[in-house]
């Protein structure tokens, strides 16, 4: 436990001193999923905190929107383990005199996205507090469990889905300007790729983690737990449609924009050499698996330099 | 799920109407624990929050102490419904500027306290915020899950341990004083009665919970959930030692002012009417199970009204 495989983030070195101190009383830190026997039986456990003003601002979401994008962004952590939920754990702060149809609409929306994927919510706590926060611990079984390691050297790299939507609903945003009706809902309301982690797992897949941090920081995690170098086209990176316009307004090459974005809580996956692709669900090869170590990013043949989304920036 | 036999109280309020709103898609939300069937397994869940200002002072605790007590609570739920931890997941808020150094130590206090019962760290999330936040929740399996439902009229009503040493120290915290050592213990590091819980579900318990928000509040939800009346004697409630001194500077009968306390992580417990008592570990009987509704506490014969501790008071 004292030298976990993480990319780089002030995030990470805080993992890392935590493990380091704990020792023996913590296991499989490193991982944003725990993995855990239970009988014939493998459960997967993961937290998630959203607290407001640091991810969110109740300007641009309404109450049920944070509440499923919360519980979206936890039960994205089953998905990229192959698992399949059971339920959440909501433990709420809100502050002092709000009305109790806060807490409703918040957990209105954690429901929703629990339901949605056939999980039910299974508890929680309330207290008081000076900002809106919702801790959220998905629990669930994973039949063939993945994890971030795994991955050798000559399989190939691909991902689900789009990415950069969220970004571009963000961008937007922050500029004081509407977001795209597309990149909004990918912003307010993320979809956690249970099936299609199930799917991957069921077909092979050596590596996964959920793109929550940014396509650089997670596959920088991806290739470090593996031990290996990762090798990634950012000109085969498939971008939301609300990418082009937003990328041009940063300008930045629509790749490397949504390569930057984090939460649009896609799967970023290790496949075998072989594995044609054909999924019934979208799914993009991007790059490679090499020996070596890092992340390496290219456009057009030319290297590139990112760094994930860091919260403690 | 539209009518959660809870006692009364504000958060009990939100409870019911989120509960309400989310009909089929929450279960079992009256409890502190979730149990869940998987295979031949009982999995019990708990969350439990703690946000400095609401559950603690920096000034009165240290870091490590605050870790053990927001991890002591959560384990706490599981020595209620039977359960033996496997572990717990942190997700933890902390100001922005405070040194790696805070996030370890509330995590060794976490780390010790689920190490103390056999189990380990599986997870978590860290991200900034106000004010310190531990959100915890843990994970045990329960072989005889126990709720807070299942007493039948003529049980007897039992609780472990000593209450009100926790109230001691924080009345005395609170006037300025210096907390009874051994008070102070109590409310610093509690200890979750898990081999204790494990043991009573293991010779019929019938229903138990723990007592968190004060003897009148957590009997109060024991009444409510088994659909009958609870009677305590709280001249027979057991007093922690530092309770006479601080009772009589709160002009209360001992048995008053321990049963006022919240968080002491005790167990209180209904047993069938032949239960001796003989346990191994400290367990005195205070009341029993009578056909009707609602609490009574009485004390030298005469009635006598409390309210539990409200977090949103």
């Amino acid at each position: 436990m004292t030298d976990i495989p993480l990319g780089g983030g002030g995030e990470f070195d805080r993992i890392r001193a935590i493990a380091a101190a704990l020792g023996s009383r913590a296991r499989e830190l490193g991982n944003d999923t725990a993995l855990v026997r239970l009988g014939d039986a493998t459960v997967a456990l993961s937290a998630d905190v959203s607290v407001e003003g640091v991810h969110f601002r109740r300007e641009w979401l309404s109450l049920e929107e944070i509440g499923w994008r919360a519980s979206a962004g936890a039960l994205s952590d089953l998905a990229a383990s192959g698992a399949d939920p059971i339920g959440v754990l909501a433990a709420l702060t809100i502050p002092a005199g709000e009305p109790v149809s806060t807490f409703v609409a918040l957990m209105q929306g954690v429901g929703a996205a629990v339901d949605a994927v056939g999980g039910k919510v299974l508890g929680g706590d309330l207290s008081r507090g000076d900002a809106i926060a919702l801790a959220l611990t998905v629990i669930g079984t994973a039949p063939i469990p993945v994890r971030r390691s795994g991955a050798t050297p000559g399989d190939a790299v691909w991902v689900t889905g789009e990415l950069g939507g969220a970004r571009a609903a963000l961008t937007a945003f922050i500029a004081g300007r509407t977001p795209d009706p597309a990149a909004r809902l990918r912003f307010a309301r993320p979809q956690p790729r249970i099936a299609w982690g199930r799917w991957l797992a069921a077909h092979g897949a050596k590596a996964m983690l959920d793109v929550s941090d940014g396509l650089a920081g997670d596959a920088g995690h991806l290739a470090a737990a593996s031990g290996l170098a990762i090798r990634i086209d950012l000109g085969l990176v498939p971008c939301h449609p609300a990418v082009a316009a937003e990328a041009r307004l940063a300008d930045e090459p629509a790749g490397v924009f949504a390569a930057k974005g984090g939460e649009d809580y896609e799967l970023l996956v290790v496949m075998p050499p072989a594995f044609s692709g054909a999924a019934g669900f979208p799914l993009t090869r991007i790059g490679e698996a090499r020996v070596g170590a890092g992340l390496s990013l290219e456009l057009a043949a030319r290297p590139i330099v990112l760094a994930g989304y860091e919260h403690f920036a």
